[in-house]
């Protein structure tokens, strides 16, 4: 894949001074929304992983949440009189070096896909239209996102790629001004990215996937690790459901962002070979384009970590304590060679 | 006020062909929320003044609204796989060159005043929070405004300030890149802005309001025309809930920026001034603000008019359709003394 890493932004990165960035997590779609069901969040899921980032960023173990969002509780009207200042906030209690991306699930995917938005040719009403549903899809759930990580006393704001200037050239990143996330990093607030309808500079438009925005922000930041909760536990070598399916605990990339299995080892003279799941509405690649995107993190020497969201193994994951691919920890490791 | 076109972002902007820009709307926030209810839109006013948006943008008289929201409907679960592709959309009946600004209202004001984000300091728990919790709710107000703007079928995108990289410096516009803006633009897309909590470069954070983002965006794009939509018909001479309050109909602006009232013509020696109204609640200045924002548009010689949302009044000067200060015409004219 083309070096994506546009000289402007590098200029305008280099002006800055790096910010101290500890870890880039993705939220899947599949983690937190539930995936046949058009626009609709799980919410038992989301409130788990807003925990355990919590915990995973706490700067005191026994700091207790601040609640930021003030909103209007669904149905209860509250006389604005009423409001008195809020004097109780006598710390955050999280150090907030995370940025955060999520995943569309099933907000967005699917109006994308039933207008094209993907293959370009914004010109078209069809197309615009099909922009413009899918870019309130995936607003809405990052507002619901950001929201919920605020209720656990995490400061997110949300940053829309499309609103900050991210676009593509034939879908690989043309453009993204970080200029603007990186002094939100550095005043204590954790930005909160999606995946986005985007303009194409040949195509008009397309859609920018979670994965292609990690790995972009990874290659500028250079974070400590990097996480990606899933549904599913890890990598496997054939379609999860099937019985016979295999974790792949460990993945070696070399310099040439080359992936091979390390654990556990796989009889290559049987024929077993990785079969990777895309799912067909996943309009930006699915698992296999996550290995890769994944692969070109790793081989920086930064530690990819993919497993299930809201179990015990995505908690040490987020705390940064997982070290290659203990026994006890289940999910996949993506790591270079060298490390 | 200093001048606060920034030299970089003339720069930027020059970069790039400037694009035909018909009109900037304000939508007040007291026009399209209830002032006194915590996070409550007028659902009325705000239908209505999509549907005279949509009017005045049309292309073609007979072109029917192709809704582009195509969210859940409340409630109700949609299996995606009901979801058929869709082809009714031959066309989008409207000539977007327009930009839209709306103001907070009852979203927004309530969290900032309570933790003092207009002030600064945002390394203050308090602050940090209440910056956190006034997004939150301004993004919920703008993405609701960009779904009412959708479902009439106007291409709207919505773009944060904060976002899309507005800063202050005490509390002017230090930075605004508005390249993105201008694409999205140029591709035929309606930006929806908003008055946001931003960063300050002396005093960390502070509120940008609508109307000075709306003064500067005039200031570097030069649209044919303003539009700010009101609760109420316009300018009074004093508060207009007074029986003895007189509508102030046109006011002209000399180069230096000063203002005089030309009609109705005033008697000064009866100590006729203009006392205007400001809200306690308003951090960002009230109508006097408003007044002088409008002058500083006008003096370039761009007519302002602000008028009351939802009104004949205003379906005709969204259209573009009011001169001077029609006699059948109620609201405030603000313009150059040479037009």
């Amino acid at each position: 894949m083309a070096n994506s890493v546009e000289n402007q932004n590098q200029h305008k990165t280099l002006d800055l001074p790096k910010p101290k960035l500890r870890c880039i997590v993705k939220l899947g779609g599949a983690a937190i929304t539930r995936k046949n069901e058009l626009e609709s969040i799980n919410e038992e899921s989301l409130g788990t992983v807003c925990t355990q980032l919590r915990k995973a960023m706490a700067s005191s173990p026994a700091a207790r949440a601040a609640g930021m969002d003030w909103s209007r509780r669904k149905g209860n009207p509250i006389n604005a009189s009423d409001l008195d200042p809020v004097t109780e906030f006598s710390e955050i209690g999280v150090d907030s070096d995370f940025i955060i991306v999520h995943g569309a699930g099933s907000f967005g995917h699917f109006h994308a896909s039933r207008s094209g938005v993907h293959k370009g040719g914004v010109h078209l009403p069809l197309v615009k239209a099909g922009f413009v549903a899918t870019r309130i899809s995936v607003t809405s759930l990052n507002l619901e996102i950001v929201r919920a990580l605020a209720q656990e006393g995490i400061p997110a704001v949300g940053m829309s790629p499309f609103a900050c200037g991210w676009s593509t050239r034939e879908r690989n990143v043309a453009s993204a001004d970080i200029s603007q996330l990186i002094k939100a990093l550095q005043t204590g607030f954790v930005p909160i990215l999606h995946g986005d309808a985007v303009l194409d500079d040949l195509q008009g438009c397309t859609i920018l996937s979670g994965d292609v925005i990690i790995r972009h922000l990874a290659q500028l930041l250079m974070p400590d690790y990097v996480v990606f909760l899933t549904d599913v536990l890890g990598v496997y070598d054939r379609p999860p459901t099937d019985p016979n399916a295999i974790l792949l605990r460990e993945i070696a990339v070399d310099e040439d962002g080359d992936w091979s299995i390390v654990k556990p080892a796989l009889d290559h003279s049987k024929g077993q070979d990785v079969e990777i799941t895309v799912a067909a509405h996943d309009t930006t690649g699915g698992m296999e384009t996550k290995i890769q995107e994944a692969a070109m993190i790793a081989k920086l020497g930064i530690d990819v970590f993919i497993t299930k969201a809201g179990t015990e193994y995505s908690e040490r994951a987020l705390k940064g304590e997982v070290r290659h691919a203990p026994d006890d920890w289940l999910g996949t490791v993506i790591r270079s060679v060298r490390h």
